[in-house]
């Protein structure tokens, strides 16, 4: 099981420890994406050297490959991918539907047939917890239904209310020893957050999620609505908001007391070309880059900074489609990331983060980008 | 410029120590293949990891894609790429002809649209030593005619013959301090190699190369002619052969004298899936892998082995098309060859090569395969 000790409190901000079999984790905390049991183009010893604490890996993904059971032979997902920190699986539903094929939603679960192979199969919340006990992983999440964003009140409803019955089916069939965290969805409906909140927090999870945000909704709906449901999450457990964000969203999040993100941003822009700087967002292929030799950020202590990569070299490695072009721009982004929680941390430490969160959102004002909202919440590479 | 001393003989077998300005790199030496600035998936830090202090670039690929006055304005490749050790580059005509299309020989050098935009270029040799010139390379190669394995003798003859007026081109435009590499062409004409390896060390060249080697012809033809030729070489200089090999070509090679080599086998077979290994090579995506928790190579102190990543995950990762399967295998494969030619270093310094050669023949017996002849010499990625 986890624990979770909240340390210090500025505002709503909040920054603690949550202590896993695995290691305690700082909160707040990011934890990169690391779908199919590697955050792609890194190993587990540059997870190490990152100093990453926590990780989210993809239940669909590895329950139709490698599938649960090679996994659970080799002794579980911290044995089998060498990464020595705690790790979180997602349930796998947000996957089902946005990845797989003939998706049929029901009480009993979602049906759907695989992107690989077409063989058909149910993702009951038993079915959920059960791949997710096999995994082995330190913290599981609940089966859930994750309305799109906008969708009508209704739609909304019904997707709280068959959360519930869900989160209820999935604790009943956790594996004992592992830790569940419960979602709470509403999409931008404050009032129908918060009802499904204190409903989820009635039952014994270890956490609470936020789930169903930054999925096509406008990101001033997200942050309205943070601001009224995330303080209001029992100040106890870890609060976890799913698949978010942007720079600027984490500074926002936390200051409404988030402990938790995950979020493909910093990896799949990695992969894209752009890199997260204290100036900016730096598109490597960009033709002003062509003589630069000044690392992505000179500020940066990270591998590719500190390694001298010039950004001349790494727009050629980019432009040619060199795998080392996105190991090295991965390295650094979850490095940006990483070090921009732990100066939030700092911050709520000092009693200050409303200044802090001020200050460093006028740097990140460039950050907003509707792109950042419009994709899935997860790496959709089949 | 560079210097080479022989430091021990075995046999034909020799060691010694090419120096270098970018460090002492002990011979023999096999070279990773960085076609574009980069072994693919590895970043500078692993080649200092690995000990590679050798390693061969790609003028054809620079010289089209960052282009030369790029590499030139960063201060060379080594600064470029943060490579630490000596950089070869060869000439690019290899990849003129195999890579570019509408290519057109003359007197005057190869005449070729890029591959990748269609423009129109002509690779002389004046070109390929300013290209080079500009690259900065420690050791460049002189741009030579290769004909493919199994070319009638007239064809061999004309090659021989242009590649030795080409010979005195490179050496006329290179750059001052840049040491050049002759090539010897001849296929597996003995008496023709023998013959151009005698005008060729009549010049001026820092190191002989053997060319045309690997491009089709039959494996034993090529040990055949290079148990004849190899020796002969100027014992003085260098001895490299371009573009092979296996294991078992690297053992059969030094024993007839060889210094160098270079060859995208490890690289490229680690991409996909294939691990050499004492036990034989091993095709990561075998079924018989799927649940087996084991290293590569139990015995094997690289990354990969010792960062403890089984044969499961590695398998997983494989097949899911996880960059990180190519980086590890790629780890891997190179501290094979590495340890390969360290070993054969000090089977020459204990004056006892012939003995280890076969006991080394006999564990890497399964290593021939036509497949590794069949390829191109370069990593063919445009």
């Amino acid at each position: 099981m986890i624990e979770f000790r909240v340390q210090a409190r500025s505002g709503e901000a909040r920054c603690g420890v949550l202590t896993t079999t695995h290691g305690d984790v700082p909160t707040p905390a990011f934890m990169p994406v690391a779908t199919q049991g590697t955050v792609k183009g890194l190993d587990a010893a540059d997870m190490t050297t990152l100093g990453v604490r926590l990780a989210i890996m993809n239940t669909y993904h590895l329950w139709l490959r490698p599938g649960p059971d090679v996994v659970a032979a080799q002794g579980g997902l911290h044995a089998f991918t060498r990464f020595p920190g705690a790790i979180v699986t997602d349930s796998g539903g947000f996957q089902a539907f946005s990845l797989a094929e003939r998706t049929r939603a029901s009480e009993a679960g979602v049906e759907f047939a695989s992107h690989l192979d077409g063989r058909r199969l149910l993702l009951s919340p038993e079915e959920a917890m059960r791949v997710q006990g096999l995994l082995g992983s330190d913290i599981a999440m609940q089966l859930d239904v994750c309305p799109p964003g906008g969708a009508p009140r209704p739609v909304l409803v019904a997707a709280v209310e068959r959360t519930t019955r869900w989160a209820e089916r999935c604790l009943a069939a956790a594996k004992p020893g592992q830790a569940v965290f419960g979602i709470v969805q509403g999409g931008t409906d404050a009032e129908l957050r918060l009802e499904h909140a204190e409903r989820l927090a009635g039952l014994p999870f270890a956490g609470l999620a936020l789930g169903g945000f930054s999925v096509g909704e406008p990101n001033p709906d997200m942050h309205r609505t943070l601001e009224v449901v995330a303080p209001r999450l029992d100040a106890a457990r870890p609060r976890y908001l799913m698949g978010v964000g942007t720079p600027a969203d984490l500074v926002r999040a936390i200051g409404c007391g988030v402990d938790l993100f995950d979020c493909v941003i910093p990896t799949r822009n990695a992969r894209n070309g752009q890199a997260f700087t204290r100036q900016g967002r730096l598109a490597i292929r960009n033709a002003r880059y062509k003589d630069d030799p000044a690392p992505l950020d000179a500020a940066c202590p990270c591998p590719a900074c500190r390694g001298g990569y010039g950004r001349s070299y790494l727009r050629h490695l980019h432009l040619a489609r060199e795998m080392s072009a996105a190991r090295l721009l991965t390295l650094h982004n979850l490095h940006f990331y990483g070090a921009l929680v732990a100066e939030a941390r700092g911050a709520v430490q000092a009693g200050d983060y409303a200044a802090w969160a001020r200050a460093r959102l006028a740097e990140l004002e460039f950050e907003a980008s509707d792109e950042d909202h419009a994709g899935p919440q997860e790496d959709a590479t089949p």
